[in-house]
């Protein structure tokens, strides 16, 4: 089968290699219908991510037919159409019985990272019954492959973790793809304001357009005083951290009213200064969190019950052939002004 | 009458000044019969902080008898016997509503801070209806000395905000009398573990008598190494910071264990570093609080039932007249082995 | 002044009154601008309120002008526009404390019902400053009428206890102005489902215009059986009971989920069969609650932003001359069509 | 092997059966060292357990020593001690992934009832892995047994579903075992005052030295009026219901405080009166509950770090050979003073 492959740091290609089997009873493979790329997966190849070595198969994303399923699995057969989730959970260690499948002790995030993933035709699922999710009838399949981790991370890490609160008011710093489904997930518990920070004027007009009641570029240095002008000089309720610097996340504790979350959904390669002689007084709290997947379930009746349309996230389609040029799309996102790319079978 | 004032930094004295009138409607005039010095009133001797100004009269926590009630004070009357909370709260600003008595916006920590406080015969309390608390028939005055600010502090700040449970293991870094504070309140929750940190071998004699599981020096470096395998690698659920200085917060950032939490209590200068490289992934939660004393009447509660004796915190006991040996005493705990002293009237 | 008196059972009449003027240090005087009639003032006309004694001025929803307030009063001055909570909160009891202003040991409901209320020229609103809102500019004080009672009643009562969740389905049974009150606020939450039951077509109407995903007619005895179809067999997340009779409560006992709650806002005149030997081993949860009024800020914040309308829930407008037509009106709503309707001053 | 079985109402018989086998991957079988008897195994011998059908192997509790795993079985491997929990769980069903086990499609109580159970040499577990929990080294084997039922059941359905507080107050009404079980677990959370409600004086004296603050023999009809004096007026802010019948419901509705919460346990046959006419304004919650087992892995961390002892239960011990003397100590409580039984093979 085709695969897309990184080969070391800046090296990638397109390979033939062999298609999956089983190799533990609760496995299942999978035949990839659509995928997409993820932020992530341009860290792997610049070489930022070191779980994941040469020669493996990315991709964590998308949606797929089940081809063959091991002897334990039992929610699913030959023929069913799923939603793959990035997080692998075995559904029985500590974490996983405390529904943080992100830290499963033989799981968590390893599609496409310690294991071959779903940029390829076929990819085996470990623990199928409990990282896999039915497709219902009629669901849009683009709409589903962004549930796979970008509107669960937006939707755990950023809006759930930030306690995002009827009336309550929100800045999400990052109008990335992640912070963009922050944005949309965030709207789930009516927020009286949504005040989206970046430094790319394209993609603050996206956030107006997805539902943001302000925007602030960032790029002037201005962005706390503005911020506390737009909330009566009491800063926000929640402050979510889409970017992953230091920069942005000290521009939340600025901005962080007393009482306030600071929700962070960033990844993080060095340290931040939490000014702590500031903020041991005032009552907030920090978050962290790899996604668990835990609210795909109700993400899936949320767009069933056309709540939430996710396909406002997408901008451009390629066929699997033509993924080198999705990966430069998706790569130069500030020209192509891409958000979510998707890439189809065949 | 007699006052313990703050005249700049190293500078004291006890000093004649006028009895304190009704200056609010909401205002109540309390004899002191009870009061005890924080280590708070240490930082504002040395003159780290600059709200409190030369001239204030110090002391924000006590026990006292109202002598005079402004015409709008309902709850109490002239000859009532009284706990002094060391947050003054208007009971009606966005923030009192949300009980975050610690944000109100006339009020907060103001005694012996920006307005004078209980180090005096008399000391007048404003917002006196949602800033005292009725003392109960036989209750142990002493006892209640340590529910104006060291019981609530580490039980808001530590145990509930670091959301101790049943079964859990919790490390508190930090055994002076609000870590030992937290200490006595974290086994309200009956976690498993109570692992005490400190430099001091006796206030770690101390934590043993007062509950704690297991004890660890950290003069050796060691700590986060003792830590982890007194959890079986994992960590801690609960990490509490009740010193205040980055070293100490940071050894909290090592031994939290994934989906765990850091609940800050200590009154930080400087910033600290944040290592979110490491921690963003982990499922963290990190809080900081200026004690709110909403805890107050849960706290009698269980003074007045028996399940907590805070009395065990009073090391020393001194008549008003010498005041001056009871901040020498306090102020040189590592050789005193002073926790709390309580300084009576007359 | 003019007045609406309750004289006894059936008897009503506009009478002239004294105008009301400062009994406590805490009270406010508030000319009415605008007010409105509640179902429960029907109830007292029944003379089912045996609380509600012959003589009283009813009403307790409204908005106002202050005229006058007394010595204590710190956060209003004579000229501001207000809103009028249907509670009366001293702010200090124990169960204010708590936020639980709806058991107010000297408050709580008393409007129009152990004390003069806002069907008249002026009202005396005991502790002004945690009773009244202030009004912010520009906005249209016809919605805000609606933040009195039936609003927070309909969210804290049904939707906040009946814990409506993103992706979640929802059943209210009731489609009056309190049902109605229910569905507008339970969007806040962004339900997969709201499935709205009633007796009259022409509420079920109004209510898919208000947002219901889906309406019964339980006429015909089939409601049970629609619900669980309707659901995968499985019944609703949250059923928020909103009529006060047995059948509708018994109706709620049987559509509930494995996991659900019942949320009662129904004012009950006799007991209720609850049929524990099939719920004992469900896993369900039932509420009861008279409004605390503890969300109107936050409703303030989501009428502002624009994100509810309440005005929707007006259906007539009449001077306050004509009151006796209003109540007319309201009485007979199956005829009239009424939801609320709007008093106006002069 | 020999096993205990039920033969029909009032019939029972130990007899010789086969051996169990493994049906299914996920399967164990356990060799069982110590079992015990249930309340609801008397109730299925009356013939009240209508799912039970006679040739039942009956029990669901005990520990035991892995003789056989299936091939998908990761957890356990033969010889391994453990604990059986009375729910199994799939733990993959949309249940199980919200952690309410007690209602997994697939399994949830069904040992002992739909499937044969561990009052037996051997007994199947279906869903090994997320129903069997590994018993620690040095653990106590009979205060485990503890474990698989009762205590499970008194914390998570009467003290978690009850909010149990520090400082609060709570009722327990049942001072049989699953009473008593909730009144040890109830001290996890440091209540104020726990007082115990039984119509017998052994059990209630019982109660005293688990840890009960107050006793009432409700027999003389006073008990309402006894709880309300202990309590100022005002009721318990936690009601468990640990009997199952109306006039226990009943008491409980009369003694629960405005806030209050009432928990029930107990296994209903009939419905009962619930009088929202004095209940729909209190703004009180109740809750029901089939175990869902969650609590074991806490509840085996504060058995092993001796913050309860849950032996105290056990009051008899039989070998297995003498089990219809078992059964007839522990269906004569009230002249055996029997609480729990412990089984013990050969």
């Amino acid at each position: 089968m085709k695969a897309f492959i990184y080969l070391g740091p800046s090296k990638k290609a397109v390979e033939d290699r062999p298609k999956p089997d089983i190799a533990a009873p609760t496995d299942a493979i999978v035949r990839i219908t659509k995928t997409t790329i993820c932020g992530t997966d341009l860290h792997i190849l610049k070489g930022d991510v070191p779980t994941c070595q040469p020669g493996r198969i990315l991709g964590h994303e998308g949606v797929g037919v089940i081809d063959k399923i091991g002897p334990a699995v039992t929610a699913f057969k030959a023929g069913d159409r799923v939603l793959i989730s990035c997080i692998s959970a075995c559904g029985k260690c500590a974490y996983c019985r405390r529904q943080m499948y992100s830290h499963c002790t033989t799981g968590g995030w390893i599609l496409g990272n310690t294991i071959d993933g779903t940029q390829a035709e076929f990819v085996r699922i470990p623990y199928a019954d409990t990282s896999l999710y039915p497709i219902p009838d009629g669901a849009d399949e683009e709409a589903l492959v962004m549930l796979s981790d970008i509107l669960p991370t937006g939707f755990e890490c950023g809006v759930l973790n930030g306690r995002v609160q009827p009336g309550g008011n929100v800045a999400i710093v990052g109008a990335g793809p992640i912070g963009l489904a922050a944005l949309l997930t965030a709207q789930f518990y009516t927020p009286a304001e949504i005040i989206m920070v970046d430094l790319d004027d394209n993609r603050l007009a996206a956030a107006k357009r997805f539902g943001a009641t302000k925007t602030v570029n960032s790029a002037d240095g201005g962005a706390v005083a503005s911020i506390l002008a737009m909330t009566g000089g009491r800063g926000v309720d929640t402050a979510i951290e889409a970017v992953g610097i230091p920069a942005t996340f000290e521009l939340c504790e600025k901005i962080v009213a007393p009482g306030g979350t600071i929700a962070n959904i960033g990844v993080h390669g060095i340290k931040v200064d939490l000014h702590l002689e500031n903020l041991w007084s005032r009552n907030i709290t920090i978050t962290t969190r790899l996604v668990d997947t835990v609210s795909t379930p109700m993400l899936l009746n949320t767009v069933q019950s056309r709540k939430i349309d996710p396909r406002q996230l997408i901008t451009h389609r390629f066929k699997f052939d033509k993924i080198l040029d999705a990966y430069e799309t998706f790569g130069h996102a500030a020209d192509t002004k891409a958000l979510k790319v998707i890439i189809e079978a065949r």
